[in-house]
């Protein structure tokens, strides 16, 4: 078995922190992580500066890590303008969010469900006019999918409809967000068939988890199990959880590629190289938190990675 | 599906915290769990007072706990000595830790495996002597299962052998300790296996995990899976990790709780009064870190919780 681990730190982590990192410093994590062997990195959002400045150079930061071989480049999008600058950056893989709780829509990205599948069509009109092998690929996220902080419980068919419409408006694929940290493993299971009986097996494979209520890595667990195969991680879990505050909001990168690799999945990551990389983002950001369980712990005695280092020296 | 939380804070938890908590705190933080729904507690454990002052009233613990209608009242016995203590003292469960690392064993009982077979052995004697309707229920656990921080990986064939050893001395049964942090949700699957098929599925139950690092729930998912159903933990995650200054020890209890009600697993637990728990044991251990994602986050907003309460009504 294999897993894609998709480090989201430098786009989900540096938005909720509140020090602006340094164009330079982020292309030496983002360097230093495809080094460790991560194969998909979700670079920055093409969101207004003057919203958030920590994100301004996303097209700069684009265009450097389209220079590492072998590596996925991933941008958030809100919109179909974001879109536009993120093609003309060059970006692999384009997500735009959608929450299924209109409430949160309304509020975080001020767009009812309708105005963001229309802004979705819009996007897929602006790929299809590139050529062929020119095309990112392109993803639309189920955001706040296990639950909203406004709304509580999302109703399966309302969360089913919307990943049609997606599909609908010709996303290549949909992913499952935990935005709150409300998912647990039963959910987990329960969201991935629901979802996958509407848009296809092949049109779901990747989740985005939260730590904020301790379940992300058996939340993973539930995840491969239901067949996905990308998880989404931040390293040192940067951007901590507002309301959970020894918690890390997305799950952190190194605890599951350890997990991983214990467990014989093959990442493709070397997990000592993956666990020095958090030295230069705790150089750039003095004084941020960072989590992570294993690389408190180290790695248990005799512990050899097979996996991640074959598949590296391959 | 039903599972059994066994509490082992005011046993696991106190034993790795330098203060002493007063017997009264101790009787109160028992009887505010068995209140919450908690049906089995290890209280404490019958060692020399002098080696873990901190537990030298375990027989006034053991003999107060026993007043609680529908509590399991368990025990550590490090050997036959204790043992007799305990069964004097009127104590439910009785509890023999067997280091499946021999170097282990050594340095944390001073005895050899053959030396804590013979222990096991003497127990069973002293046990069979009782009349039927007073004898404890007698485990010897397997601890260092999934790896010792002096000899690391411990060899199938030895865990094998120690846990029909066990049986054959007398055991009603044995359980798989992972002591030091080591499990991951395949050896989890792989060792409940390999156990069973020597003991028999009714032989192997429980598991006692801890969150080093940070597997603990996704190995108990991966325990649940291959079938047991009584997992140990602790509240707060009492006594902390050594060796990760942000984890806890054993896993949370709070957070075990709340992930198995989200699943629909019924504990017959009362999250809200289990969590309210919590300032007993801040008020007697001041200063003394208390772990657990839930607690500080919150439950989702609109969660129900169906099982518990339902049970607890029955």
């Amino acid at each position: 078995m294999r897993v894609l681990i998709s480090e989201v730190g430098p786009r989900d982590g540096l938005q909720n922190v509140s020090a602006t990192m340094s164009t330079d410093a982020k292309k030496a994590w983002i360097k230093a992580e495809a080094d460790a062997g991560i194969r998909e990195i979700e670079v920055g959002s093409f969101v207004p500066a003057k919203l958030l400045p920590q994100l301004a150079d996303t097209a700069e930061i684009v265009s450097y890590a389209r220079t590492i071989p072998g590596l996925t480049v991933a941008v958030l999008v809100p919109n179909a303008r974001g879109a536009s600058d993120a093609i003309a950056a060059g970006a692999h893989k384009l997500t735009l969010p959608l929450s299924v709780s209109e409430t949160h829509s309304l509020r975080n990205l001020r767009r009812t469900h309708d105005q963001v599948i229309e802004e979705a069509g819009k996007i897929v009109g602006m790929i299809k006019e590139l050529p062929e092998d020119q095309r990112p690929h392109f993803e639309g996220s189920l955001s706040t999918a296990f639950g909203c902080t406004l709304e509580g419980a999302i109703p399966d068919a309302q969360i089913a409809s919307l990943a049609e419409r997606l599909m609908d408006a010709g996303c290549d694929e949909v992913g499952l967000s935990d935005t709150t940290g409300y998912a647990d493993p039963s959910s987990v299971r329960h969201l991935v068939k629901l979802v996958r009986g509407v848009v296809g097996d092949d049109r779901l494979t990747g989740i985005h988890l939260h730590n904020t209520r301790g379940l992300g890595l058996a939340n993973v667990l539930a995840a491969l199990e239901s067949g996905l195969d990308t998880i989404d991680a931040s390293l040192g879990g940067l951007g901590g959880c507002p309301f959970a505050p020894g918690a890390s909001g997305n799950i952190v990168t190194e605890d599951l590629a350890f997990m991983l690799e214990a467990m014989g999945i093959e990442t493709g990551v070397d997990l000592d190289k993956l666990f020095a990389v958090r030295s230069i983002v705790e150089a750039a950001l003095p004084g941020e938190p960072l989590y992570g369980f294993v690389t408190d712990a180290g790695l248990p005695k005799g512990f050899t990675q097979h996996t991640g280092k074959a598949e590296l020296a391959a």
